[in-house]
């Protein structure tokens, strides 16, 4: 018989079905025991009178196991309007018992005092923690929002290769994997690869995957393996285009979480998920610069001249919202120094590109991209880029449409939305210290 | 202005409108020049009176590029039914040439003389062949397919790592990663994770991901990195579930492709693609060995017996088309010893698992797991794994439910669907050769 989900009880109501889950709760009273099951739909209760003779067997199966345990039961689904728990009991007249579980090490259900790396080394007890379920349904939803609006728009999903002969874009430190006789790296990024795809015509390309980070930083932000949300599109007229695209993409996301889950999400994080409107406020860096020292006294480092830091990105954060009522912000005009060989810079060396701040932290770089291959190979040179790039800039030699496109770290968008660091919203946290489990 | 496509053009009939392309032919006639442009969507002409005063610039531009260029027009879209492209021409005012391409090292429209290595090398022109390009599009869309079924059944999306601290499954060979100053392995699945999601109480999970199998061999259908469609779901009564869901799950992702690309299919590749009928054909191994024996005088080696070989795979479908009119046939009763320890077996030792076949050729392993952790201790044991799995083992101590799953290897569906090879079909193929482009 197939399994009926908590959240689909009330239309079973008077029938007899199967129900199985977790076992969250027993409470054991004189004259009832009471046992609250749990899947990842929701709880219900489920009630043994102790008077019933009938009902013997069944109390002697749950006095013998453990919360935890998982059971599959026999039941009618009846309607009650005293039981607080959706006013839905369930009366059992078989129970299975399918997994007996051990005593955990900590009560998920309180995990203030639990140190974060215990919390980490038992991830699958973690996520029994409502909180923690919630942010993986959420960062499922976030990505089927934004492939439904992709799909919707013509774009081709890519696998591209994780394995790479050379390690590209050198100046960040890459993986290095031992293949057969010969060495490989683990990519940083698809960004080559989106590119290659539009000079082969593809036109409009996105990649949802894992990208590499040999960096040896532990923040609330960085992981060293993360899942990237990669796009690339042709035809653009500049990076105006690669922004509105962002902005509908980030909206369809967003909407689909608040139809979803907005309810929940208020309810549990106590937060709101706010829909912003397009256009998204646009600064250029220079006048962004000259608003947090006017507002904030703040001036950007020396050696951050051109670029931001993370006290620019949280001053950004106040400046969208006390100057233009948001929480984005595309910061433009970013000096060409701090940035990557393909980002195209126009005749004055103006980069065509831009980042986006989203409550204080950077989300994306997007950029409409050198497509000529003259001007890519003069922009390689002059940052010194050599044999690491001679494979890629082949792709431009053929003709290539102008084109742009960003990258998005979905764990960091989950984590911002919802208020979390970048360990906790990781399905499975990787860190120069941790490849466990 | 926003780029129309060719596949929207007759909603421009006699509109002023902006068009960017490849330049895919050249016809320069005495009194008129016809070019051929293209984008992913089809191809266009371009019409260019040489008469006509106006056009004298036009034609200068037109006469300084190569083909396989690419450029923007601005231009009227006109209906004239004498062209035999789609009864459409593009009469343009104003052509700004945005890439210029250099003469291609071979022509992608004729690839029967290239070696296939020279177009992997240049696998971005390869894939400017028309075949090759719909190959990236079915792929894309039979993935879209498959994840709205999911979704429409409530399976969470997860993306678990692929850095991992320990070689998972011993026996086959896993890469090795330098990792600061530790190692770590490339995943050669996500079965694991899956499985842990579950035992963290979310239900029903699936993965599109790359996975690694450091194999030194070359054959049409490996490679060291492919595409993984995994899932994994809870409250199973038996394995019947989990290839009940699979037979779903492939109609849902074959009829999206049949709708879509059904027609161009038959056209390009003259290929038809069958949308399967539930319930697919099932045989136990051991009739399907008698069969075999019977109709084909074929029997098993000695060293392959409770298993297949590549062979068998071949008869099976033969059986499969003319036992069953089917182009699938379900695989049960493998012998527990060429199978996973993770596989449950029943109080027989009968694997509650199976393999599907299709067109000749394994796609999938699929299986009820073994969820009860003394059982599982018990079968990793008996295969001598230790260490290796330690960390997996840990995820049934604290409860879990009955459950099952499988993997497909998407890039091998696709090539069948098609016929093609492995190395066609990976979008940049990764062999033990071959780390480039």
């Amino acid at each position: 018989m197939k399994k009926v989900y908590v959240n689909e009880l009330k239309n079973h109501i008077d029938e007899e079905i199967s129900f199985s889950g977790f076992v969250d709760t027993i409470r054991d009273k004189k004259w009832v025991m009471f046992v609250i099951l749990r899947d990842s739909t929701g709880k219900v209760q489920m009630t043994i009178e102790k008077s019933d003779e009938n009902n013997q067997k069944l109390l002697e199966i749950m006095s013998t196991i453990s919360v935890e345990s998982t059971i599959k039961v026999k039941c009618k689904v009846v309607s009650n309007e005293a039981v607080k728990l959706g006013g839905i009991e369930l009366i059992p007249s078989e129970i299975e018992v399918t997994s007996l579980a051990l005593n955990l090490p900590f009560d998920y259900n309180n995990l203030d005092g639990v140190n974060l790396d215990t919390r980490l080394d038992y991830r699958w007890l973690d996520i029994r923690n409502e909180k923690n379920m919630l942010v993986r349904q959420i960062e499922s939803t976030l990505t089927e929002g934004m492939r439904e609006f992709l799909y919707k728009n013509n774009f081709t999903e890519i696998h591209s290769p994780k394995l790479i002969g050379t390690a590209s874009e050198s100046g960040s430190s890459v993986f290095e994997v031992k293949y057969f006789n010969d060495k490989a790296y683990l990519a940083q990024s698809p960004q080559f690869y989106k590119q290659m795809a539009l000079a082969a015509g593809l036109d409009r390309v996105f990649e949802v995957g894992p990208v590499f980070r040999a960096e040896n930083s532990n923040t609330n932000r960085h992981a060293t393996e993360f899942t990237g949300f990669d796009l690339e599109f042709s035809y653009i007229d500049s990076y105006e285009d690669v922004m509105s695209l962002e902005e509908d993409l980030l909206i369809a996301g967003l909407t689909k979480v608040k139809e979803k889950y907005g309810e929940k999400i208020k309810e549990i994080f106590g937060t709101e998920v706010v829909i912003p409107t397009k256009p998204f406020p646009r600064m250029k860096l220079k006048d962004l610069y000259q608003e947090m020292h006017d507002k904030y006294g703040f001036d950007i480092p020396e050696h951050d001249i051109g670029d931001m830091n993370a006290e620019a990105e949280k001053l950004t954060f106040k400046i969208a919202q006390e100057k233009f009522n948001s929480e984005f912000m595309f910061i433009t005009d970013y000096a060409a120094t701090k940035r990557p060989f393909y980002h195209m810079r126009d005749e004055n060396g103006v980069l065509q590109g831009y980042d986006l701040i989203w409550r204080g932290t950077e989300i994306t770089s997007g950029a409409q991209r050198e497509h000529r291959y003259e001007k890519l190979v003069e922009n390689a040179n002059e940052k010194g880029l050599k044999d690491d790039v001679k494979f890629y800039l082949q792709f431009f030699k053929y003709g290539c449409p102008p084109h742009g496109g960003f990258g998005i770290g979905l764990d960091r968008l989950t984590m911002l939305l919802l208020g979390l660091t970048i360990k906790e919203t990781q399905f499975i946290f990787r860190g120069p210290n941790r490849l466990n489990p």
